[in-house]
């Protein structure tokens, strides 16, 4: 069994970041520049935030964040956005969900622009990853084609299982491993909380994506042996006793599920740590485009 | 086992749609109409546009037929595409494809603008549509989901297997039948040509779309009892001693599979004749989309 190292890959990915700004700088480039917006001041919120602004520190790119009160209005919030999407500076954009509840987080999605859209929720980029074209692919989908590229994972010709149907993980993972490309080509079976014995799937996967957000869902029994686990699933779990009074648990039953993997990520430390990367990524190439458009 | 009916379906359907132009004219509406750009003159390209307009004028829709000689330059087709997208009485758009090979495909469907694209075609729209965003669905995928909708057939819960991974068809469908409405709530598995022992999953089957192109691919041994089977495929195949010549097969060997199937699709006369209603239903969804955003 090998244990993917998402933190460990997570920083050589940073480090290859960092190598290229300073080569675009060297070459007279500009500095790839994000930005930021935090609505209202939820913890969970703060944390990631924070994180995003510190690896852009990490490999070298400007970052702003722009803090709004939670009783900002739509409008305010929006002219915000056109604001920055008229930037020249400004690379990539990200609002950070969720928004407080009189925000409607699909006009704010709707209204980044696309190419500035480093998240890549918008329609449009959303519609060019399922039509195979070039595009900002969001970052947990992009983690987790990056965990499977860097360990060499085969993936054409694999029955691959994706546990959950999600907008922002399943459904664009389901897209991905289709396409004929690598990683990709595998035969995909998207399962639910529709599809009844869920077993029958899961027995049957080379690969298995579980992001459906029940702790410890996936036991021994219900993988066959050998299979690569992809577990997205973080929940927090009370544990008494430790220091947080809490920790964080995947999807997946890892003590029973992992001497049958051949592969798989733990939680925490799998999944998690290159979603950052992806926004890093996609920030990087949204200037790239422009350069290329540029030229 | 119960024959699909698309011919009296899309029939049915068509007859819907001019009670629905009668009402909007009534109520001091405009006709819906649909403008169709050709570009030389395959002869196959010139029938499929020919019932395209003459469905058009079966309920009610004006439409405008617009042709090219095939040596017309890309700059020139953009320009009537852009001239369309402005016309305030044309409500869809649709490019003939294929175009000749000095005009590239994606930057005409790109330049349509996505409130006319009634192809389905444009990535805003095919975003949208795997956002499980209102849309227009493309032809194929929106004929089979009326198809399953108008037999009743049951979906939630069930096995769809989708054979073909193609941007107009075996993507999209796969897509739609994973969502969380009806037709859909199925565990989709998406076979295509990287897939090994396809037998494997088609025999798991409860709906079995194919959508490949090979003409009677699908055998009795590679079903199971009691399946629905939506035929996607038209191919010509030479037949000796008929009038044309030729005669149109689908991916399924109908005379061997029909006997196991609760459901079958034949070909030609199943799939088929609801394409043609979709562009006609997106056009009318267009002009009401345009209705509801001016009043």
């Amino acid at each position: 069994m090998i244990l993917i190292d998402g933190k460990q890959t997570a920083e050589t990915i940073k480090a290859e970041l960092a190598l290229e700004v300073e080569h675009i700088l060297k070459n007279g480039g500009k500095r790839p520049h994000l930005a930021a917006i935090l609505v209202g001041n939820d913890g969970a919120s703060e944390t990631y935030i924070a994180s995003k602004v510190k690896a852009c520190k990490k490999v070298g790119f400007n970052s702003t964040l722009i803090r709004f009160p939670s009783d900002t209005s739509e409008e305010e919030l929006l002219e915000e956005v056109l604001k920055i999407n008229k930037d020249e500076d400004i690379d990539g954009l990200i609002v950070q969900l969720p928004l407080p509840k009189h925000i409607s987080e699909k006009k704010v999605t709707e209204t980044i622009v696309p190419e500035k859209d480093v998240d890549g929720f918008h329609p449009l980029n959303v519609g060019k990853l399922a039509l195979n074209l070039p595009t900002f692919v969001s970052a947990t989908p992009y983690g987790i084609m990056q965990l499977l590229e860097r360990y060499r994972i085969e993936t054409a010709g694999k029955h691959c299982v994706v546990i959950g149907r999600s907008n922002i993980v399943g459904s664009p993972v389901s897209i991905l491993l289709s396409r004929n490309t690598y990683p990709g080509n595998c035969t995909v079976t998207l399962c639910h909380s529709r599809t009844p014995d869920i077993e029958k799937y899961t027995r049957e996967a080379d690969i298995l994506v579980v992001a459906l957000g029940k702790p410890g869902f996936v036991k021994a029994n219900m993988v066959k042996q050998g299979v690569v686990v992809i577990d997205v699933g973080i929940t927090r779990v009370e544990a008494p006793g430790t220091d947080k009074g809490y920790r964080i648990m995947g999807d997946v039953d890892f003590d029973e599920v992992a001497p049958k993997c051949s592969y798989i990520t733990p939680v925490p430390g799998g999944v998690g740590p290159m979603t950052i990367v992806a926004l890093l990524k996609n920030t990087l190439l949204s200037l790239s485009n422009k350069l290329s458009i540029n030229h």
